[in-house]
């Protein structure tokens, strides 16, 4: 796999309008964008840091998997995202061929019309990861 | 605070050697450095992903906070640390000035020799946060 840089860091709030406050006053970065992904029942808005992104997850439901994680870990950094050079679909390929457990067996459009995937962290040494494709 | 970019990434693992199999091994990434900290009881090994390094943290001792950290919520992403343009004084004399909690009053020596200091997760949506000036 060839990783160019990482794409973003998911972090779960409870609410964006409250982490904004510290994201853009106290840390001094800016929002550019907020959008609601209905089918992953998340609020999220995004910050550029550098080459990476961060990416604010609010769930929208208690149903939402967001809801759970801040319920059972608290806030905090959710998932961490990888920008891969060769593609996704091949990155699933070789990573499940060295053991490592796909929760996506296949690449899917994510935030911001990204090509994704995500590895299970069982078997990513406890990171929830993210492949991205742009 | 004027922030470049985020300067690493500590993630909490149990064992450097079996990480480094999945770092190196499945994601690509090379480690160029490992070394002990001894008063922060912690072996720690660095892969350089874009701009930002991945610095991984084992525990050396059950006593130590990486130890607690793993027992608690197990491996994972420990902390964010964010290089600071205009100096990791000024930065937490201005976080500070805003109701952010400092875990370290002044800036102090890390890995690496950079000038760091901590921010504390109750005052920062749940991340721990390092600030990091080269």
């Amino acid at each position: 796999m060839k990783i160019s840089h990482i794409e973003h860091l998911g972090i779960a709030v409870k609410s964006i309008d409250e982490a904004l406050l510290y994201y853009e006053n106290v840390l001094g970065l800016k929002c550019y964008n907020i959008e609601t992904v209905e089918d992953q029942k998340v609020k999220t808005a995004f910050l550029k840091v550098g080459e990476t992104k961060i990416e604010l997850l609010e769930p929208t439901c208690p149903e939402s998997t967001i809801a759970k994680f801040i319920e059972k870990r608290g806030m905090g950094v959710h998932h961490v995202a990888f920008a891969v050079e060769d593609g996704v679909a091949n990155a699933l390929t070789e990573a499940e061929a060295q053991g490592v457990q796909l929760i996506d067996k296949a690449p899917r459009k994510g935030a911001e019309n990204l090509n994704i995937a995500f590895l299970h962290p069982k078997t990513t040494c406890g990171v929830l990861t993210e492949l991205c494709e742009q």
